[in-house]
């Protein structure tokens, strides 16, 4: 009985590699890049295809594996939706009044210097680990992996927070449905489209607006985030990618809402987040992984902006 | 025979986590937070679980699997005063005249605007690796985690030092008996009382001094690490934490000594380490980990202060 | 069937390291230093040690062990010259404006404050990861460890190139081959010699030069790496370990030339890469990893130093 357990954890835990991509949809990705191996993590290569294997229907941290063979912990929510999210990245503002300083990982780390930021949107740098992704920037390989993936999650949580209360301590939680991401992970939007300053930009561009469906919170929740000058721009129900603003500076992501058509502000540095970092001009003062929602050096006062509640949290970003 | 030698392999290797909790103290602890699943690290969350249910007691590299089922490699002291010690950090200065620079994990790499510091003896961020734990910061999940823990040890040992020598190299090395860690680790300490400037702290604290058995040195080997300003001050035989200087600001550890009943100075920054970093005034010159341990910017000579035995070392922490 | 191909992946994937290190080599080397234990890596220490045993040569990511026991996931090279290659680091400029900034792991991330950079060549700090190597800079175990090591590989690939196209894409890869590195790999070399500015040092000292064989590109294209005043001072089919410029600056290493007996510039900044970052006065100005091989601040035309296609490459080293 006892050796039984043993096999069976064996078997679990080591499964050879050659039996772990199981055609879970019908979506056609090239083969693994290398042959595969055999592999302490199962060779899953997203929560996905670990729960359509295996059953497994418990949220929590489990091995995957990159196409390239890379082994790495993730966690798995496994139930929201049907489950099979993984976590690929989290996006925390360690130092709001720091502009471009050490861990601003998802803009830049090297002060105002630089147009083009440090670059983590399109390349296959990692940084942070699971257990810390609510108290530092968080990027795993399955952000850029060759993967089946078809939509986002985003979940707001406090920072500092947990794993296991991640979800009971969400004030906001949701994903998209309508496939956008199908062939398409972040990876290769930003890829495509860099977050870099460039003077072909047209500015005042509102970016990609793609509706989404919300596990936890709603439109309220979703507005309460901002403040009344970002209210009055946008309307909630959206994930935003890549705005331009009327400097021709890109932003990554803007949550839960998209910008108004008949806004013509433009000032996406007080709500998205993420970046190449350098501002030209006066406007150097919002660089950081959240730009300017704090308002400060704009002359706004606090609460115009983003909440509190909004800067004091990681935004938590999921593949499915 | 070599079909046995492999199961017997993998079942050490890959033991299941179902079976890796067993009751070794009459503490209590919540349960794991999600359930045990299969590991390649048998799953154990400390040396002393691994010692306990393996018999190991051999010094060295294993693997870990904190409470949320996040995997590591950590060192284990198998044999020290019975063994079951788990590495869990170090801390180290790699630049002694930088000012919370790149790389004062334990105090502020964000100069001297921020008053809060990195926050990381109270979060849940990684960094380093065992092997480099004397040439860089480093901390793992052992830290932060929920574990069974009663005491901690300390060792002095001089930088870049490799694993096998750091306990033969190793200057001094103690323990503290009093089970002051239990249900408390040092995350826990710092947690309830952070490490940040509060205007409220009343100033001049000489913190918690715990009472240290040394497993190697003595009391004139810890009071030789400080120059005669120091050894004014304290005397050893202890391990302090928390003291708050005169002007309001905290520090994490002051190793080997207690700051005396009858001293009034209040200059915790010439010897204790670690802390939120910021400084006011003239005093942001002893930013870093080890604050100003080198007596440079206060007009010290050098060696009235710390001896370069301290400052060239590492302190490594570690939980029982 | 199946079960028994179970049993094998277990078998190859959590071989017990007692059976893993096969005297392929008549080099002797010390003992593991800590009793062998069993692993989900198998236990092989280098990518020569696991051809050798388990006859793999299919290139790729594998798990292997450090001398101590830390395991990590390395690429290995299984066909080239035979195979059994094992990458240990990347050497990636992020910003080459940026002088000794953050990510400048090579040199110095501490600004122009420091004499003697990060140390990262001759200690145990390890950073990056595999998939990224030519995203950031990386460095892992294999670098330092007591390992069976003869010669080194360099590969130049362009930036954020994944991991199968490497050797497709990379425009000049080359290997050493007079056992120059028995007994003495690159962590060694730099652990006698450290590269940081040293009074002593005579200044204006060639370093070492050591013969290489091309597996792609020859001597036109290892010199067409460099503009016209590099080319002037070196002539191709070597690679250079620490040579000390003008100002008694030491680099780490220059790819692919030597330094002509009859050059007399010794302006080694312009094309050695990697060092102790910190130059004197004026020259602070070609602080960092590619330390001024962009030829900025000496006012030097683009061009006439070193092409955009080695600055916007990294430099992979491997080790057998």
């Amino acid at each position: 009985m006892f050796f039984w357990s043993v096999l069976f954890g064996v078997f679990l835990a080591c499964l050879p590699g050659i039996s772990s991509h199981p055609p879970t949809t019908t979506t056609t990705l090239p083969p693994p890049t290398f042959p595969p191996r055999p592999s302490c993590s199962g060779g899953f290569r997203t929560c996905k295809e670990l729960k359509d294997a295996m059953g497994i229907d418990e949220d929590g941290i489990y091995h995957l594996r990159s196409t390239n063979g890379y082994e790495y912990q993730a966690y798995c929510d496994m139930t929201t939706d049907g489950g099979g999210w993984t976590l690929v990245a989290s996006i925390h503002e360690n130092n709001i009044q720091g502009r471009c300083t050490v861990d601003d990982l998802w803009s830049s780390q090297q002060g105002r210097q630089q147009t083009n930021g440090d670059g983590n949107w399109n390349n296959r740098v990692i940084f942070g680990t699971v257990e810390g992704a609510t108290s530092e920037d968080y990027k795993n390989p399955g952000y850029y992996d060759d993967q089946i993936v078809r939509n986002i999650a985003v979940w707001h949580v406090p920072n500092i927070v947990r794993v296991p209360d991640w979800k009971d301590r969400a004030y906001l939680r949701y994903h998209t449905t309508n496939d956008y991401f199908a062939r398409n992970n972040l990876y290769k939007v930003f890829e495509d489209n860099r977050l870099e300053r460039n003077v072909n930009d047209l500015s005042c561009q509102k970016g990609t607006a793609i509706p989404i469906t919300y596990d936890k919170g709603d439109n309220a929740v979703a507005q309460s985030m901002y403040g009344s000058l970002v209210q009055a721009e946008t309307e909630p129900g959206y994930v935003t990618l890549r705005p331009v603003n009327r400097n021709g500076v890109p932003f990554a992501i803007c949550s839960g809402v998209k910008i108004k058509d008949s806004s013509s502000a433009c000032s996406f540095q007080h709500y998205c987040v993420g970046g190449g970092g350098f501002q030209s001009g006066d406007l150097a003062r919002m660089c950081g992984d959240f730009n300017n929602l704090d308002g400060k050096g704009e002359g706004q006062a606090p609460g115009w902006i983003a909440s509190s509640t909004l800067t004091d949290s990681s935004l938590l970003i999921l593949y499915r």
